[in-house]
């Protein structure tokens, strides 16, 4: 999985074959070849990990308070420039066959809900704490997840800074506070 | 331009050849095959075609007032069950090419400056007839860019039936009121 991550973050999906995985492998390519025909049998795998990996990180260790784990999400959906802009492309270019193959649209739907549960998990929890007003939780996490996606697809694709997606999350943030 | 558009929405860009273009061409094909050795050459075309038929469209009739205005862009941007979504997933293909092929990237960045502006246009229009109040235009032009764009992509791509974004537009306007 790391190896896919590797190679699918330098080659894109075009570009990506089970050869470009097996040099990022350090283990038996022949293994790998023996696991997967295709390498869209390999990306279905690769996304369900993908999920998981997402499901862990945010669920190990949550931020101290309702406010930063809502920051932490947002910025973990939102490119710097780190280095993260080949993989994060490549995702979207994954995302993007969700409607002409099933196998990647059930992933999809995954991981969008995962991720919406997550929002609307700590903005309910910041309700508990009087920290936030009590506002509908799916609608914010609804808008932050949506606000997250446009300035990704807008910050990879072209000159845009996204600058103002951080103060766009600061608003949304402002307008929760109780 | 017609045949690409209807060509690219049916195919996707993954499966769009030169002669799947010229199924859709109503005249000569061999003047297509003339003009176009490679599909990215005409897509370039295509896109350049697209901000023209965007600009005149939004510049040909603007609403009666602002907020109207604002509504009929963000409208446009965001699909419905409209037949639209073949042509919409196609277009965001093409987007992800921007990074690895710059002449697609020149015409991004050219199709999200006139849209950013167009926005910006309507909510200054407001401030300027006292609609709305003295807010940073480029900054609220660029929120519901963002905001659509993700509603897009997550319609496009997930069961999201993008129901909060049209709350979300609602929740902007009203914060925009004088």
């Amino acid at each position: 999985m790391d190896a896919t991550y590797t190679a699918l973050g330098k080659h894109g999906y075009a570009d990506l074959t089970i050869q470009t995985i097996a040099d990022e492998f350090s283990k038996s390519k022949s293994l790998l070849y023996y696991h997967y025909d295709a390498k869209d049998d390999l990306l279905v795998d690769f996304l369900d990990w993908l999920v998981e990996e997402f499901a862990s990180e945010v669920g190990a260790d949550p931020a101290g308070n309702p406010e930063d784990r809502v920051r932490d999400l947002f910025e973990m959906l939102v490119p710097e420039d780190d280095g993260s802009e080949g993989i994060r492309l490549s995702l979207l270019e994954l995302r993007m066959r969700a409607p002409r193959d099933e196998r990647f649209a059930k992933r999809f739907d995954a991981l969008d809900e995962r991720v919406q549960a997550e929002f609307a998990a700590a903005v309910r929890e910041g309700i508990a704490r009087d920290r936030f007003r009590d506002v509908d939780a799916e609608f914010v996490a609804d808008t932050l997840y949506s606000l997250a996606t446009g300035t990704t697809v807008r910050r990879l694709t072209t000159d845009y800074d996204g600058e103002s997606a951080q103060r766009g999350l600061d608003d949304v943030i402002d307008r929760l506070r109780a």
